[in-house]
């Protein structure tokens, strides 16, 4: 099954495009967990801290699974950690695939064909240590550092999430530069590499990421990229409104994976969750009903 | 001391502007270090090949001590093998530091503010798993993914090269792209963060990855960044000359670290080495000769 439909699936058994990302600010973590690893230095506090958030992301995956549709770690705040920190986002991988969570990991990577071959084993090949169902990846450096991931979208039904139109203040820099402007010029060329993996969904494999903000973009991207999956960052506390983050969906409702990580994991600003699990999944329903086409 | 500083140093010290990158391609490490993860699969694999690693990369950072100026591990092989990679890495960053070798972290990450933090944390921070001395970063989302690494450039002497130009087959889809080009646009981006960071031997803490193909263009690029560190990649098994790889040498025989792997590393196809810690010297001792000005 390709990774289009299988989004499509996720998202229809969900009832809902929700996309919760696994952000682990370990000054927001639950204050038990937030103990494990006080006053602790160097290797010490990182093995601790690893096990705090591999504890972190089982109840926050719990709480999500059957909201969401997918989970994106943000793989920075692992490799913070050093190894400790890659062997919880190892078993959070494991446990939303268990849970029926896919798992995109948001790396951004972009290199060469042979490294790229090497990052696309570490992430999203199914033997791999974190085996995620697709990846976040940068162009600049050119197709050729996208498709040695086409194989595995092909085979094992992986995905890819290009990055096409970001919303941060820097963003325009390069994105828009030039004629046709640069983001356009990577989504005629991510159209033409997902045509042949689109599903019976109508939707590819080779999906983009565009931002909340670029509410009239979303919509000429659209028209480029009439299959692609658009990995939407940024609602809720990064400031995205729940209608500029659907500004790109199809006319059947799909098209769109609404991502929202501290708006969902964590309580507002000073603020302590009673029960965690219980207001992890409140913040999820309530995002996730706002996003009812 | 600031980075440009410590990498003129590092190479006047060695006698020669040579990295070596640390690429551990499973099959080509010698064949005793080979037999300690063949036919093993999943956890086990992963766990063994991680031991072999950091073991080859003992022999090679042993072998290469006082001939380089530096090491470029790329991560990418690392994070193939999950947490036992990433341990491994941690402890290759940590012996190259102490035989004095200066560490370069191939990441190409490119990430918001906030991601952008835990990056630096995760991989050039003095108190972090890491602690690498500089890093390589994409600029496709914007000066504001690259200024969250310059609090360390300025307080502890930390690095970072930025991809302006490479010479992989699809690179110029955006790095030419636009007039001017989007290499040219970064270049310029670039020289004027890096003013603020130019040490005594008049080099920064902002470099540029510059490929070594890229021969007359590498001379543009010198002019628009006087002050920047060249990482150039590829020289070697990539195909580069030594000619192209030094392009955008400074009048004061200066401004290009000129990297190879596979080349210094492994025997050629087909071939074993008999001592490998001698003939990994040997190689590298030839590649310096052929980069003196």
């Amino acid at each position: 099954m390709l990774f289009g439909d299988r989004l499509a699936a996720a998202v229809v058994a969900a009832g809902s495009p929700l996309c919760v990302g696994l952000d682990p600010h370990l000054e927001r973590l639950p204050a038990p967990l937030r103990e494990r690893f006080a006053g602790r230095t160097g290797a010490s506090f990182r093995a601790e801290a690893g096990r705090a958030v591999a504890e972190f992301d089982a109840l926050a995956l719990r709480a999500v699974a059957g909201v969401a549709a997918a989970v994106k770690p943000q793989l920075a705040f692992y490799e913070a950690l050093g190894s400790p920190g890659l062997a919880a986002l190892e078993q959070s991988c494991a446990l939303a695939r268990e849970l029926g969570l896919l798992v995109i990991a948001d790396a951004k990577r972009g290199d060469i064909a042979s490294t790229a071959t090497a990052y696309a084993r570490a992430i999203i090949h199914p033997d791999g240590p974190l085996a995620a169902d697709a990846i976040t990846l940068s162009p600049w450096m050119g197709m050729d550092s996208i498709e040695p991931f086409l194989g595995l979208c092909r085979d094992h039904g992986r995905g890819v999430f290009v990055l096409v139109r970001t919303t941060n203040p820097g963003s325009a820099f390069l994105q828009r530069h030039g004629q046709p402007e640069g983001a356009t010029r990577v989504a005629a060329a991510l159209a033409e590499l997902g045509a042949e993996l689109v599903g019976e969904s109508g939707l590819s494999s080779v999906g983009a990421v565009v931002g909340a903000f670029a509410h009239q973009e979303a919509r000429a991207l659209r028209e480029q990229m009439p299959a692609a999956w658009f990995l939407v960052p940024g609602v809720g506390a990064q400031g995205g409104g729940v209608a500029e983050a659907l500004a790109g969906v199809r006319p059947d409702g799909l098209g769109c994976l609404v991502n929202s990580a501290r708006g969902v994991l964590y309580p507002p600003d000073g603020l302590e969750d009673a029960d965690p699990v219980r207001a992890i999944r409140e913040r999820a329903l309530a995002l996730a009903a706002s996003l009812l086409l």
